[in-house]
């Protein structure tokens, strides 16, 4: 069973965007392992630690690198624009890196101590490394990039940076949200635009600005990875509360632990009647309480029960195919080859059913 | 008396040198203001904190914000290649955002409680805030120049990121010594190159690329502000040991008590001899016990002593002097105004007899 119970396109089946992701992953990794090979020790080995390439003890690895949705984007919207595939991958190599070093910062800050089902990088290799890894990835996405040389790269490198500076601005919104009573729908939307909307949004963008693409046709790809992330983020919050540890690698009720004012929560406080007011007091005896985590399983499942109660999971469930609806949409605004277009509903489609 | 005790070059004046930094600081403030006004909140609070222009309450301020060579040299080798100095404003500023990044991190890293005479952000605001505000002034950087929208920014970015990230594998390098029994003089040199002065030969160069200087021209400069960072970090291990905490804001014996493998301690250890043979007893025991901080005033002041009596003050003197003449004489590789020549001379005379 699904997170939103959406139904998948017509035209591009399951396998064939897991063949498309596949894809992307074996285009970029190469490109990728080059790159953070020119750190310097211990940096290299942390880094190779971080995206799975080797276990603790230093031992080649078949780690799962995670979903790999962006540089299948970045891939992909190169042929959009009437480029190779290939065009792109300075573009999907840049993107990760500049996911990956949001990861290793943002496990750090909200103290998480798994990912991707192990121990996550400043757990085993301290915080300092975590720190200082982040901002090696950081430079390198901006070097992958510039170092073509073309007056694309430096578009493409504008495009990246903003949307950087977005996701960082995302991020200290989210943890000043912790912090609050109460955050509106609005706030939260526009917290999980910035931190998860715009560096998608850069992915489906790079590829095409690397391949040449008009700044309209850039801006119609942006606006569907942007529409497409808040789509994400809306099944990662269900999945943040109501997901499988054994397929999300997260703890259970993982974003309730962390007090997150995620889309689930602030729609039900938004909701009003009994079981939102009720949330309502938990929330506000939290934020008068900060230090208190002594709660149990069943704190937490009564929680979860109550945002349920109160409309909240049907809300987001609802939102995420309102802005997979928007994210579509905005694909007819640019002319592009038909199976460049299916394939990247499937992409979308695929989002918003995942289960981790 | 200054820490290598240098003569000034005759032709630009001590206060001169001052009027110099207080000009870069003047024209380069208002555009780095505008650009940290950008970052959302509290991270545009904080940032503010950390440059010195609020105090903790988020009163105005007129904080020490530095010494501001690094604009000055922007501004001034914009100069060189012939273009008005407001040219290397943007280089200016991403240069002080890219340094103040790392400031951030590396204070929290590091566990530094105080920095300009005032508690570091992390400790007054906490290492979340400390982690994202960095991240915020690195993207921050490459937004600023990139928007210039030229083929030099882009050319001056890339320079920047590859500054970025050489700084990175620098302070890598330095934690990662803080561990080590022995370090070899070339290794502590090859680490503050990176560490000091990749972004100083950036800062050297980057105004010129912005005024359209050639690649040759442009590497001269990067010549002299590299020689000079070295330059200038020898002047710093001395003032790490040596400096009156009234001057540097620094604890007393501040290199000491972090375990520092810096240049006096190294090249004190390399010089053979009764002290450095005592000295790297001492330090070999400390390999073996790394938790023990239980040191007092008594112990920092005998083991400074034994690096004096090693040569490791007067080499690194010495090594201050042979730096800051590499860096003059890169100067003559370009072909440019001799009262911009005199100035950069006057700045680097500025750099080695500073007291803090």
């Amino acid at each position: 069973m699904s997170a939103i119970g959406a139904t998948r396109g017509e035209n591009v089946t399951a396998a064939g965007v897991i063949a498309l992701l596949e894809n992307g992953r074996i285009l970029t990794t190469p490109v990728l392992r080059a790159a953070v090979a020119r750190l310097a020790p211990p940096m290299d080995t942390v880094a190779s630690y971080h995206f799975g390439w080797i276990d603790q003890t230093g031992r080649p690895a078949d780690g799962d690198g995670g979903k790999a949705v962006r540089p299948a984007l970045a891939l992909l919207t190169a042929e959009a624009a009437g480029a190779p595939a290939e065009t792109g991958i300075p573009g999907a190599v840049a993107v990760e890196l500049v996911h990956n070093f949001s990861l290793l910062h943002d496990d750090l800050i909200d103290g998480d101590e798994q990912r991707r089902h192990r121990d996550t990088v400043w757990k085993v290799h301290g915080p300092a490394q975590a720190i200082l890894v982040g901002d090696a990835l950081f430079a390198l996405a901006n070097e992958v990039l510039l170092e073509q040389g073309t007056p694309e790269a430096g578009r493409a490198t504008r495009r990246l940076t903003t949307a950087t500076r977005k996701l960082i601005d995302g991020q200290a919104q989210d943890i000043t949200f912790e912090h609050l009573e109460r955050v509106s729908v609005q706030e939260c939307l526009d917290m999980e635009g910035n931190k998860t909307g715009s560096l998608l949004a850069c992915a489906a963008s790079i590829g095409a600005v690397l391949g040449g693409a008009s700044d309209a046709d850039a801006d119609a790809l942006e606006e569907y990875g942007y529409h497409l992330g808040l789509a994400f983020q809306a099944v990662d919050d269900l999945l943040g509360i109501w997901g499988d540890p054994a397929s999300t690698g997260k703890q259970t009720w993982s974003d309730l632990r962390q007090r997150k004012k995620s889309l689930p929560v602030v729609a039900a406080l938004a909701a009003g009647g009994p079981a939102s007011e009720r949330l309502g007091e938990l929330l506000a005896a939290d934020a008068k309480n900060p230090e208190n985590d002594a709660f149990n399983e069943e704190e937490f499942a009564m929680r979860a029960a109550l945002i349920e109660e109160a409309g909240g999971r049907e809300w987001t469930s609802q939102e995420a195919r309102r802005q997979y609806a928007t994210a579509v949409a905005a694909l007819d605004k640019m002319d592009m080859p038909e199976e460049i277009n299916r394939k990247l509903v499937g992409l979308a489609d695929f989002v918003v059913v995942r289960e981790k």
